[in-house]
């Protein structure tokens, strides 16, 4: 069990009415209010709203991993990552994740399963982002990209990915994640 | 050196103008226009812009981890998360790191370095989050928290946050991230 200090638990806020201040192509910003149950008025706070995101972990037969580098508009600069992007509405994130690699890299696998999913940043955004793990991939099917993408598709063993990843060669938050949430299964896929 | 598939190098658009959308507390919010070197025209994308942040990896002499549990508003949910928080304006991030340790916490400690950094996402948003480490850190300051802030504390061995990190116990993404570039060192550390 953990051990706690001499701080209090923290308190549930109760969330309030929202009001649209945002909306674009790929996410909205709400003004939202949350009622400290020990204070006297609300406060508001802006949450952006993307749909849910999904990455893929694809392991080649060959035990290499299928990257993609791609020039980036929020850091206006390249970033080498694992395929993934945007969950369409209803869309199971497996399901998802196998359209992602297909359509960026021509990739399909098989025992496509979750990882874990994680919060992009819980301070102020509301959507996850979905890690998947595809084994097997063979890149047999044609590439499908959306507007404004360009890729570059490259595989590396998944130990040099690691080194990568260590040394800032990968700075992309959600793919180091799904790097850590495959880590004790590569071990496992390492030592049998 | 990666093996490159058969797709072409992606080029680099060049960043035009931009227009402010949304200004908020904590980021604000562009239009920006790129331009792809073979497209006639340029094309906007939205670009949220919010501080540099900073996460802190806090050892204890007793090899574990210092951690916060808070409510966060952006998922409407408490999430479990090491100590950090935004960089303050031309403030060094290990210097920040060891600030927000201090607030957060009350934490000091010795050996403060940089892990590293990562982008929060790359895709739609400039910032950077580094990743500090300190070693040897005792709670011995005083706490102060910023309006808002509610922290429980937390001491877990290293071992046990890799855990629950793997079991999905901790989702904060930049959190994560700090526990993927600190794992070789723990590695090391472990066996020295």
């Amino acid at each position: 069990m953990p051990s706690s200090g001499p701080s209090a638990a923290p308190r549930r806020w109760q969330r309030l009415g929202s009001r649209p201040v945002l909306t674009t192509r790929i996410f909205t910003v709400d003004s939202v209010d949350f009622q400290h149950p020990e204070q006297p008025v609300p406060r508001d706070f802006f949450v952006i709203n993307p749909p849910d995101w999904v990455n893929v972990v694809a392991l080649t037969p060959e035990r290499e991993l299928l990257l993609v580098r791609q020039f980036r508009f929020g850091i206006n600069d390249f970033s080498l990552e694992i395929p993934g992007g945007v969950i369409d509405p209803g869309e199971d994130p497996v399901a998802a994740g196998l359209r992602e690699l297909r359509e960026e890299t021509g990739g399909a696998g098989v025992r496509a399963r979750l990882l874990g999913h994680v919060h992009p940043n819980p301070a102020m955004q509301s959507n996850r982002c979905h890690l998947v793990l595809v084994e097997e991939v063979r890149r047999s099917q044609a590439l499908d990209w959306d507007r404004d993408e360009e890729f570059e598709i490259l595989t590396l063993p998944v130990d040099e990915v690691y080194r990568l990843a260590y040394s800032g060669g990968i700075t992309h938050a959600m793919v180091l994640d799904a790097l850590l949430l495959f880590f004790p299964l590569w071990e496992k896929m390492k030592g049998g």
